[in-house]
């Protein structure tokens, strides 16, 4: 299996995560990507492809400019206003909240984030775009023919909607990778997001549309974060309407059930008539993660893998969430070997 | 001059506030409290009156049930579920969320909050309750005959919405005397803001009625706190079109032009026709003051409550911000020695 790789992704690492009301380290951190590369050297998988030039043409189709204009300059202007913490917003645009954008940077971050817990640091823009390239080259080697590739990229990306970051996530990665099928010709393209966290962004971006179905098994956000978004009746709009399907599930979801709410996630998929898929890989669905609360082990990865593969559709798989890091590496190319 | 007071304030002390990414001991403090009371103590004014016990029932007309009950009992919640610090929200209901109110306390924090700098505590329900029980208190003696009486009053409410609380606000204090005013006969409300900071939940709250007129002087939403509202082509809905009236002022505005648009202010409620009048007393306007930038002296703060005592209405003042905690003392009782 083709995996690109970027060690630019250790630009990105916050001090802090606010997590009950308190800064902690951040449980998204550059350790979960040194696990996964040991566990890939332990089988022998060490082909590593560094990712091209970012093509910020894409980028411009999933993302707003003003958003990403934001994330350049964001750093600079938070420092010049005298702040010596992370950014992390004070007022935001609630519900009720006028649309004017604030000119001055604390009032930016409100309008550009939809979630506290996500730091920028000086280094994270440039982790991002380096994140998204390499996303943007898995995606090209399954453009060009290959059956499948591993996009090893951090900080996440499925849960920034098309102009605000927050929940780890900067760039939208698989949405990107997603969008560059469609432009290379995949007339069908599908989504599926098992990420134990609904795909928010992802779904804003292509909720319109009729051209990428958006397929998402995670916990209900009834409960589990993003909360406001992931909902089972949300099923698109417009165009989109019916191409967007999510199947929340309870906390305490073990294997038996999963499988079954992933059967009927990849049989929307096959009913679809994808001709590519891209898959938000995160694996804190496993019983261990300090933030979730499925019951996966890691004898279930490989399973979810082969289930997966089953579609046997030209695959992108892109990596998202997973907090347990010692077991991040079993449980990720856990996946990763059905392909 | 009326004075209601509470010693329950106390009750309601963050440890942190969060400011340029880090905690910082809050702004709003307890203790601004107390440098007004040893200025009303120097000038010998020292009827202090306690608040009667606070009548609920007009707390409901401007405050959402789900919202009052989520006061009552986050504190449980949040502590019950783990967490460490006092309460902040991670995910929140920004901008293209849904609509759904989640289960879980992270969740309804995210979904009842619109400022991250405000944190509750054990005490914090208990505080905004006698908070209100003395503008509630203050407006009785108002509508009973009094000329005029002050709520001297903490956590302040004029960034409260009807169902979101933030900016240090939980309940708005001031919305609550302008409806009780309404309740008790008077025909034409008018609510006078001149915090440093717009008054967005008073606003919200009166933004499709006619019988409570919204007039506020604050630095522009552009460049200062709380950014998404308090721009000056919002003028009201519906029935309310045309009964708010801000006048947003740059960052560095000195007296002469503040003087300017107090005129433009004054005259538009007295061209209402008001019976009585509710004032939302910050006095962060202060040159000194850490977290705002006008440029007012001690001095002008008599000057501004003789303009606005020259309306000869029936006017109940409720203290808001100034967090010059030194030179509130004298700032606020000489805006109270011209009534």
């Amino acid at each position: 299996m083709k995996i690109v790789y970027s060690e630019d992704h250790r630009l990105h690492f916050p001090q802090g995560e606010l997590f009950g009301g308190e800064f902690v380290t951040p449980f998204e951190r550059p350790s979960r990507v040194e696990y996964i590369l040991r566990e890939l050297k332990r089988r022998k998988m060490t082909e590593l492809m560094p990712p091209a030039k970012l093509d910020m043409k894409p980028v411009r189709k999933v993302h707003d400019k003003g958003f990403l204009e934001f994330l350049e300059t964001a750093w600079a202007e938070w420092t010049a206003a005298g702040y010596r913490g992370e950014i992390v917003p004070t007022g935001f645009a609630a519900r009720g909240m006028g649309p004017n954008k604030p000119r001055f940077i604390d009032g930016k971050v409100g309008y550009y984030c939809h979630s506290m817990e996500t730091c920028i640091t000086a280094g994270t823009r440039d982790a991002a775009l380096a994140s998204a390239s390499v996303a943007q080259t898995a995606q090209k080697l399954v453009a060009s023919g290959a059956r499948s590739a591993f996009a090893l990229c951090r900080p996440p990306g499925h849960h920034a909607h098309h102009d605000m970051y927050g929940g780890y996530c900067f760039l939208n990665n698989a949405a990107l990778a997603a969008q560059e099928l469609r432009d290379r010709g995949f007339a069908r393209v599908a989504m599926l997001d098992v990420d134990y966290h609904h795909g928010n962004g992802t779904q804003e971006i292509f909720y319109a549309r009729d051209d990428v179905l958006f397929v998402s098994i995670h916990g209900t956000p009834d409960t589990e974060y993003p909360y406001f978004l992931g909902y089972a009746d949300e099923r698109g709009i417009d165009a989109g309407e019916g191409f967007t399907r999510n199947f929340p599930l309870v906390a305490g979801t073990g294997w038996d059930d999963y499988r079954v709410a992933l059967a009927a996630a990849l049989e929307e998929i096959g009913r679809y008539g994808a001709d590519a898929l891209v898959v938000s890989l995160g694996v804190d669905t496993f019983e261990g993660d300090p933030i979730s609360a499925f019951k996966l082990g890691s004898r279930h990865f490989p399973q979810i893998g082969a289930m997966i593969a089953g579609l046997r559709l030209p695959t992108v798989l892109v990596l998202e969430g997973g907090y347990a890091v010692e077991e991040i590496g079993e449980n990720v190319v856990g996946v990763l070997t059905a392909f």
